[in-house]
């Protein structure tokens, strides 16, 4: 019998009236013949709920009992659904992260999994049991509880259907599947039927919500089937899997656009080796993810450098590059926040040449001045100013025939 | 260092600034010396909220998923009080009835303890740290959650501090102590310094619900020296401890009433061997518990039964009952439910002869009529009409001199 792990998110469980309708579709699942094993996230709001509950108590909450807080909200929701079922006649249990076996390391609040036993899961699917799996939760080597960080039900799905091999592992959430773009900014925007793994990878650090990226990583690490779909109306999804033809005929699979960046210029940089060090080091050092960087041709021997931050933290990165400027003794800081990031991401663009030129092209014709470019096998990104972000995205989908083309 | 156990009622602990509160006296305790450990309840209402969400769910909720819903409560109190604590700079860290290693049977919604293993709790002591746990909830063999039933984080609080041979178990709840009766029936009621586990015992079976009964079953058996403290004011609160001679001086410790009794009478019974055993075996087997009986003195080869049953279970009793009365060919059944119990405690009354004829000798006084008797050593309980319940009480508090005594 083939075995599909479901995952639920926190809007899909919001309510007694959502958990109800999760509970039809899971006996819809399971009299469909198959075996199934549900990952619950807690009931939305809750968890923000109790995360002020937290910040009324303390400024700084200690982080392994913001754990043991966080962890109860899935554990509402597991019972409430294994209640409904069984009251309903099925055979179904909830499990604890702890229970299910999810071994994390030590890290609270943003715990990465280890090890997945899962011997009591598959225990229960022997006797024909539904196991109801609390997500976001686990357990490290002294036995206390840790959470995966925001999005870490995805994760423990994804890692449980690898550890049972399961055959495919639907996430429920409120879309119904992966755009073509944000079908908000460009309305003839199509659901995606496929996607790669690295694809979805590159659109979720791209800022595109539907699946937290480590997860995905985890899935293509394991090869687990994903399918992305709503949990409030059918429909077929998006797949995301392994590359395969049809994948690559499309040069382009989707157009994605990122607000959240900052823009640092330090002007009038002595071009010598190991400056780029001295300017990046702390940055690095400060967890502060530098993005894209450029290094214009120097004129003499002063140059500048450019970088992109995530806007949350351009004035950290700002002060920690004020004293390096001085340091280095370069001329100044130059900031600009009202920039984007447009992407195009595609596994075609292995094989499909002069998409990057056609894209410049396109920019272009539209009067959008590129200030950054970089490129990755399957991804070209350009920053411009934030004011173009939605007319850039909808040159581009309609550019690369995204707008027409068939699903 | 002297040990203390700590248990905060679900009103201690209801909200924010409650908690404050409690972390405030942990902190006191702490630093007047004490080694402690602090067991809380869930907020109060927050179990009421969970049923809730339960019963909207399904009508008839599974038990073991009622355990995995019901123990989140305590988790976040627990988890809100160690950061409060960790936030004023005190070494404290929370414990789920699993992580204390409070092994229980397997009857989900009201398990017993089998063993407290303690071991994080010894390492957290010796460690200077202040553990906070989860009451109410242990595990089973299996490693599924339970829970103790109703009242059951003072059974946690004496097992803990059993286990842990403490010096003190400190039961912070909403009253300041035991009376000599219900003081806003008695407004003269005084509150004891000092009552013995069996007076405590049979207080709390006769209706005063300041402790769980079975946590004070344990305490006795475990010799736990309790303490009964308001969490709102100051004061020395009562002691529960073995029996010595200032208990026995007096011969009654207080006066309890119970409304919750109802009377049923089988008029017409056969009298002969056997009989008893019909009538109460299915009563029985239905887990009523039957409190008193009397049987009439025959008059030829007929006799009355008159028993009394828990008000919510006269329903059942009385069916069953009907069913009975036609097997064995009696007359017919008569209910009495406007009847109130009436019960002096106190182990005195071991040496003190006298108690019971002057009890009737009061009642009488006052015009009330004894309906049934019971007795036993340390207790004289007296079946009434109803409306007399509270004029009894207050004549006899009065009577044996409870009024007065000096505290």
């Amino acid at each position: 019998m083939a075995l599909i792990v479901q995952k639920y998110g926190g809007t899909s469980v919001g309510s007694v009236e959502l958990i109800q309708r999760v509970a039809d579709r899971v006996a819809q699942t399971r009299q469909a013949g198959y075996d199934l094993v549900v990952v619950l996230s807690a009931m939305s709001g809750e968890t923000d709920r109790l995360v002020r509950l937290a910040s009324e108590v303390t400024p700084s909450p200690d982080e392994r009992e913001m754990d043991m807080l966080l962890s109860t909200g899935e554990r509402v929701t597991i019972a409430l659904l294994a209640m409904s079922l069984r009251g309903r006649g099925f055979n179904a249990r909830s499990f604890t992260g702890r229970q299910v076996g999810i071994m994390t390391d030590g890290s609270h609040t943003k715990a990465r999994i280890a090890r997945v036993a899962a011997d009591r899961i598959r225990e229960a699917l022997t006797e024909g049991v539904i196991p109801i799996v609390a997500g976001f939760q686990g357990i490290n080597e002294r036995s206390d509880v840790t959470t995966l960080g925001r999005g870490g039900s995805d994760l423990t799905a994804v890692a449980l259907a690898a550890a049972l091999k399961a055959d495919q592992c639907t996430i429920y959430t409120d879309v119904d599947g992966v755009y073509t773009a944000d079908p908000s900014i460009v309305p003839s925007a199509r659901r995606l039927d496929k996607v790669s793994y690295e694809e979805m990878l590159e659109l979720a650090s791209l800022g595109a919500k539907v699946l937290q990226g480590r997860s995905v990583e985890f899935a293509a690490r394991h090869n687990v089937p994903l399918v992305v779909q709503s949990s409030f109306k059918e429909g077929q999804g998006t797949r995301v899997a392994n590359e395969d033809k049809d994948m690559e005929r499309m040069a382009v699979a989707g157009v994605t656009g990122d607000r959240n960046q900052a823009k640092l210029t330090i002007i009038g940089v002595p071009d010598r080796p190991g400056i780029a060090a001295r300017v990046f080091g702390p940055v690095a050092e400060a967890n502060i993810i530098v993005d894209m960087i450029i290094q214009n041709v120097g004129q003499g021997s002063l140059t500048d450098i450019s970088f992109t931050v995530p806007r949350v933290d351009l004035g950290r990165a700002m002060s920690l590059v004020q004293r390096v400027v001085k340091e280095i003794e370069a001329k100044s800081v130059e900031v600009t926040e009202a920039i984007a990031k447009v992407s195009l991401v595609g596994v075609g663009m292995r094989s499909h040449s002069g998409v990057a030129s056609r894209m410049f092209e396109v920019l272009s014709r539209e009067g959008i001045n590129i200030m950054m470019i970089s490129t990755s096998e399957i991804k070209i990104s350009c920053v411009i100013d934030e004011k173009y972000l939605e007319l850039a995205i909808r040159a581009l989908h309609a550019a690369f025939g995204l707008d027409e083309a068939a699903s």
